[in-house]
């Protein structure tokens, strides 16, 4: 049977895209990360979307915070912006930016990729409802395959680990669209950059969200304060 | 003052390359790693020589080893190589290849730079006496640096951090001599891989190390067994 690596944050994005690697046929390994993220809740969701999803096997990769503690969804004295114009999300670089972040998963990703003899490792980052990181867009996924073609064994055996996208292009609405259509629990995922008992609705990652249900004209599963 | 990332394994090459980046005239930040490797003993070296340095901070950043356990040098129920000749070290990737090792730490090398508001990275590769590593290659260097180019956020503001690799065209004696003419302190380094109390002069790194030594007209000042 086939195997990939399966980010997963715990996100609805990552979700979705977990669900379309089991849908094609692969056996998952579930990979997800402690990086002091203030929403740390968001793991006891990947915990159980591994479990909904039948993992073969499921890391929990504790990151050392020190490097990442220039982002305010790190570093808990400063503030995430909220209520944004959901217009300008995506405009600039948020204070949210984790710096290097999806560089250091898919790296890792790699890694166990290679460790369990899995052909793909698969990330559901997304540039169309876009956060505003950099570690985010198309020509960055371009560069980061073509680094990982040669970086380890199976690249230098000729059998490279494919780094897979499946949301890349697609907005909120048709991610909930298709993960609706593969049955993804929604309500074992968690957004809110707050990590509090309810979602808060205002920060950037819950507007987006919000307005992904909107559009796709149906209902958010979670409850917002 | 400029600041560098120094990876400071503990051994003889990335204390070589700290030396360089401090002479250079960077304030050092050192970011040494465990991976679960057999000889953890280097991270002791790895702290002496960061303390040599003056380093402004260093971090020691634990990895979770059940990525990269497919190596000999993480799965202690393997074997280490001993004896190879020294003329066919390098012309396989060996069971010590550890899967993306050289990718993961950079990434992290990345991150931390981008929170410490550093310009480079030094990390000790190098190519000529060369280990096998994929991740050693220049290539894969140049690769590296093209996907931190725009990875982050000091890339996509036109500032990228730059992977800097003083040893990439070295060889080990030209490597231990440039060492002596900073002053690096051999005896604080570590390059066997079976991290015992005496190095064992027979695994790859210790053949390549001795070598360097007797090439260079110079005396290792480790005790091998």
């Amino acid at each position: 049977m086939k195997k990939a690596v399966c980010l997963i944050s715990g996100g609805l994005d990552s979700a979705v895209t977990s669900f379309i690697a089991k849908d094609q046929g692969y056996e998952i390994y579930g990979l997800s990360f402690c990086y002091g993220q203030r929403h740390n809740k968001e793991l006891e969701y990947a915990k159980k979307i591994g479990r909904i999803l039948g993992v073969k096997d499921h890391v929990f990769f504790n990151l050392d915070i020190d490097v990442f503690k220039s982002s305010s969804l790190v570093d808990r004295s400063k503030n995430i912006q909220m209520d944004v114009d959901i217009k300008d999300i995506g405009k600039d670089i948020p204070v949210t930016y984790v710096p290097g972040r999806n560089t250091v998963f898919l790296s890792i990703g790699l890694a166990y990729a290679e460790t369990v003899d899995a052909e793909a490792v698969f990330i559901g980052v997304t540039s169309t409802d876009y956060s505003g990181y950099p570690d985010c867009r198309p020509e960055f996924i371009k560069s980061f395959q073509k680094m990982a073609n040669i970086c380890n064994k199976k690249g230098v055996e000729g059998n490279p680990i494919k780094i897979v996208t499946p949301l890349l292009y697609l907005n909120k609405s048709e991610i909930i669209k298709k993960g609706i259509s593969l049955e993804v629990p929604f309500e074992y995922t968690w957004s809110c950059y707050l990590g509090e008992d309810l979602a808060c609705g205002r920060c950037d990652s819950c507007q987006l969200r919000l307005k992904g249900f909107k559009n796709a004209n149906l209902k958010d599963p979670l409850n917002y304060r």
